[in-house]
């Protein structure tokens, strides 16, 4: 039987807005990213997709358009699971400065290859950032070591593939139907995996922000096949 | 070591404000009910409250007033658990039906006594009504005679102490801070146990709406003391 995977990536948040580098940074959505949230719903709630499950990131603009997404296609009583693991890439000593400052600091070239690069790290947290980072509630249950402090997409992924093994996987194994509602990055991850895309490809690979990108699978979980709402 | 357990009842909902009977009919929060659960996170906020954990119903007037707590006092990355065993009391054939007519066509006495009495069960669904909730997606995980037809208080909270023992008691014997965002009757269910209020008492209990309800329990969670924020 087809199992049914949906991924939402979360619209526009605030820092994007302001064009910075966000990561871990716990912005919250904008009046437009909390728009194209509802408007996800409600094509979700048109083309009758029910869920089962749902999961999302510890970040309050993946869980606000997780919720969104529930509430407007009329099922805000499906479960609802948040992890760590679903967060945004984190972008290190990056996160909070403005893009295009940081290109004429660091040059385009450097800026491009931190963001583009699968196996390229950006610079990492200050001390001072992570001990801020390693004091937030959010990660009291958390060991230390776990914490990235900067992140390429490899890394992303090998700390989001866990969860979709051990939290997604099962769930789609029983044939229910799945809402993953996450970030430019960790959703690439999910794909990566899922559609067997390359180091070098997967980089090229851009899901739009809002629009529900719905997975059909097959009994080992590979895609047979994907299409936007 | 005191254990915390918050208590927030959901604000006015369409049908509040309609005069009719609601129970488990999933009505939305008004604008009012809205504000409400907002002004509770900014209080807890205010009074410096973190959850570990946070349990709501499956109804979306009380999944919407967890979520804007959890938003407003800054902690939308709380695990939040939904159960129907959280649900409000189920109204029976009354729900659907205005008060004021209601009194009109039973008299005032048998609807007081609907009502207001601990353990006297309203009239229960129709077949029609019955069928249709048994077909309603938020139900096909619960054998048939588990789900309720009509109920009084008291099953109300045989159905609610289940959860408070197996899902919150555990979390609160871990000196967890723990949030319930739900409904007049499975709040008091829950307040009777927790304070130890007889039968002829309990229904005298009314916690108002939007007002977080602090209370300390003792390490068998029997209340030390209360407090609204």
């Amino acid at each position: 039987m087809t199992k049914t995977l949906v991924m939402v990536r979360h619209g526009q948040s605030e820092w994007n807005l302001a064009n910075k580098f966000t990561g871990w940074v716990d912005v919250d959505l904008s009046e437009k990213g909390q728009e194209e949230a509802i408007e996800a719903g409600k094509k979700i709630k048109e083309a009758g997709i029910v869920f089962d499950h749902a999961h999302t990131s510890i970040l309050k603009r993946a869980i606000k358009t997780c919720n969104y997404v529930l509430e407007y296609s009329e099922q805000l009583f499906v479960p609802v699971e948040k992890s760590w693991r679903l967060n945004e890439r984190h972008y290190g000593a990056l996160q909070g400065l403005n893009k295009a400052e940081t290109a004429e600091k660091y040059g385009d070239e450097q800026v491009h290859i931190w963001r583009r690069s699968y196996d390229t790290l950006p610079p990492t947290l200050s001390e001072e950032e992570q001990e801020k980072q390693l004091n937030m509630r959010q990660f009291k249950n958390l060991p230390k070591d776990v914490i990235p402090i900067a992140e390429n997409l490899k890394v992303t992924l090998e700390r989001a593939l866990p969860y979709f093994f051990d939290h997604i996987a099962p769930q789609l194994l029983k044939d229910e139907t799945i809402l993953v509602a996450a970030h430019g990055n960790s959703l690439r991850a999910l794909a990566k995996h899922i559609e067997g895309i390359s180091d070098e490809d997967i980089m090229d690979l851009e899901i739009p922000t809002g629009q529900p990108l719905v997975y059909e699978l097959d009994d080992d979980l590979k895609m047979i096949k994907k299409y936007y709402l």
